[in-house]
């Protein structure tokens, strides 16, 4: 009799093309949650990937309605006592594609060229789903399966998972499982498989700054006015330092400091200076002094401004002073930063800053603590075990300076912990312009995944 | 005989609906010259104002062409000798619309509400060349008028003018003239008759900061890169000190310090604390330490962010870093500053100020120095003695916030001084959703403009 791992390998190699269109299908529906424009988008994506759950022969598939996105659920259990059950998280909602005149080719229209598949969402997750599908769908087609396998793939982690937290409540015992599979964490090369054990929180803010009443003209009242836009860029220069410390009062209080262990460890990973300098492309490289880049990234906490918008942008000039000026702020938080502490750090800082020449509003958009993994579970002993057979080379263990906050819900609501992997690259583009695909990786990810099941079931 | 005087005034009350009709006529063109989108509008307003000069009986009647939008002239000359000239200066270009939805009437459909005219262009300036038109027509109904009457109406003044100086120095021997009356400065109430003697001037700029290559995961990278939101940011901060003050490197060095006699004529003006307070809705003033906000407004040079634009700015949240930033900056400028040395302050700041992690670009929008005028000239008498007339006082002498460049360079080049007057109020909303014009201030002033002729003339 073969061994079931093997037929399932040979499967997925005589697939492959297979499994890249039903990608190339996920990637052209545009499921970007930000906006209203694409309900019709979100739940189209959502339908799709229930009928493919079905059609592996999936049961209790359904939509489970939330205030925003459904999650897609569906489970295959196998009747038999010790079976262990793999929980694979995904989410089907992608980042807005703007500015649109950035990219190359169409972002919902994915196209390969030479080793790549470019398009929005094609690693940022959709590819790292659908990888996870092709690899159930070659472990099912080689006979019982080694573990129970369920799938809880949601539609808002691009907006920071409003409503997922009370999903996991509501769904507790549906949702139960000995590990979660999380391939929503990337690789740090391609020849360097990667399980990352830390990840970073998430605080999120548009902060708005009224002045006069309406637009004025800046001969006429210019000079005895505070213009919001220098008002709101005064109080924003005035979170950082010269050192790149941030001032909001009491902000490093609750940060947890790396452990020289830790910062050891982090100083033999490839992220040098170059490596940073080279996948920006920034002319040189910035941070909190003291640390070096990989530590920033992985320890420590930054404040960043995503957008800001106040007055006339268009072409030409127009002398005009705002009456409104708005900034989105965001904090990526390390443990043991809380999100509502953050938050009343940041209004603290603006009751004490804020002129009384205008005023201001703060709307708190997302947030999420940051969150730590056991990296010696038997879950991620599998998928070392199959990153190895796959790379020739044990995966590194790293810190990352994303956020997925349903890594921390998992172990707060559900008591679980989650294996934390992908097969993206750091020069996937994720969140920008052309974000795309490496191939290559991404069926040795595939092959992986295929590796994991059986190492880690029975 | 009838006296001329009296029978153009009657001619005026009884053709105000006309005048009006008119005045809408030509707010229903959207003329914004600050895009390439109307063109064709520019094109339109030119010619209905050439056509008008016709219908009036003028001469040489034509359109310009400069390098941008043409230039509208007509003459009406009387052959007696002895007889004065009069360049009545216009622009019958206006400042974009947008924010479209903070209006409450569509900006391009002239709308009576009790007695003001809303519409873009309203005050700033097609009511006050309208105004200019009326007059003469009256004069023009009651004979031979008693002054030579030429008209220029530029298109480009809302861009600050960039053409009309070569056009100045092409056409001195046309524009020949004893006095330029210029009617786009406004009225301080509508019970206030206002003179202006001097105006600030104007240096603008987009200053563009570039950091990373392209759009960054706010996860992956924060912490490594200089944000150019920041960046930007934290150069923008630097430009005032805590006083109100600018800080580019020697900014007031060439400001000329209002004398004591000016400063009381100025606390003497009806432009008090509540008045700024009240035009503006501002919560609480600002300004430049020492000085009253008239005299920040009149004699103080400042600099303002006119508009700033980075990254994601839409509704909701992207986690972005993104990988430029831009300002729209400018200057209000009073004597003896020079466009062109605050141009190389600004650089010279920057290149003290800029750090090495961003990249930085400034490019030069539009400038002109501030102006004086004498305010003894006979045609300002003429106009002090017309408007008093009317309103029953004296008007008042004052500076003005606002940039006029036209007026510096008609001295400059054609060696002619400015009459500036005009009938718009600071409640106006000029550059500003819902521009209007009070229409009793409206028709006082076509009535002060034709005692104007008549006291000028012979």
């Amino acid at each position: 009799m073969t061994d079931p791992r093997n037929t399932a390998l040979s499967y997925a190699h005589q697939n492959s093309q297979a499994f890249l269109d039903y990608l190339k299908s996920l990637v052209q529906i545009p499921s970007v949650s930000t906006s209203s424009d694409h309900a019709k988008a979100m739940k189209d994506t959502a339908e799709n990937l229930a009928n493919r759950l079905r059609g592996l022969g999936f049961s209790n598939v359904a939509l489970h309605p939330t205030v925003g996105h459904p999650v897609v659920f569906g489970e295959y259990i196998v009747n038999q006592p010790g079976h262990k059950t793999v929980l694979i998280y995904g989410h089907y909602d992608v980042q807005p594609a703007e500015p649109l005149d950035l990219w190359k080719t169409p972002p919902f229209e994915p196209t390969q060229i030479n080793e790549n598949l470019f398009g929005r969402g094609a690693s940022d997750m959709k590819g790292q789903v659908a990888a996870s599908l092709a690899a159930v769908e070659a472990v099912l087609q080689a006979g019982e399966p080694p573990v129970n396998i369920k799938f809880m793939i949601e539609g808002e982690e691009e907006i920071g998972s409003p409503n997922l937290s009370q999903f996991l409540r509501a769904n507790a015992p549906m949702l139960a499982a000995d590990v979660v599979l999380n391939p929503d964490s990337g690789m740090l090369a391609a020849d360097f498989p990667t399980l990352t054990y830390a990840l970073r929180g998430l605080a999120y803010f548009e902060l708005r700054v009224y002045g006069p009443e309406h637009d004025l003209h800046s001969g006429l009242f210019g000079g005895v006015v505070h213009n919001p836009a220098q008002a709101l860029i005064e109080l924003i220069a005035g979170m950082h330092d010269t050192d790149g410390r941030i001032l909001l009062p009491g902000y490093y209080d609750s940060v947890r400091e790396m452990s020289a262990e830790e910062r050891a460890d982090i100083a033999r990973l490839p992220m040098t200076e170059d490596f940073y300098k080279t996948q920006t492309g920034a002319p040189q490289l910035w941070g909190e002094k003291g640390f070096t880049p990989a530590e920033c990234i992985g320890g420590r906490p930054t404040l960043e401004v995503n957008g800001i918008l106040s007055g006339f942008t268009g072409h030409g000039s127009k002398t005009v002073i705002p009456s409104w000026a708005m900034a989105k702020i965001s904090m990526r938080l390390v443990p043991d930063q809380d999100p509502e502490e953050v938050h009343r750090q940041l209004i603290q800082y603006l009751e004490q800053k804020a002129p009384a020449t205008i005023r201001w509003e703060l709307i708190k958009m997302a947030g999420g603590p940051a969150s730590f993994t056991d990296p010696n579970h038997p879950a991620a002993l599998a998928m070392s075990q199959a990153m190895e057979t796959i790379w020739g080379m044990r995966p590194v263990f790293k810190r990352e300076g994303g956020s997925i906050p349903i890594v921390a819900e998992m172990q707060e609501i559900l008591g679980i912990e989650s294996v934390l992997t992908g097969f993206g690259l750091p020069e996937d583009n994720v969140h920008a312009p052309n974000e795309k695909l490496h191939l290559p990786t991404w069926y040795r990810g595939i092959d992986a995944l295929i590796h994991f099941f059986y190492n880690y079931g029975i």
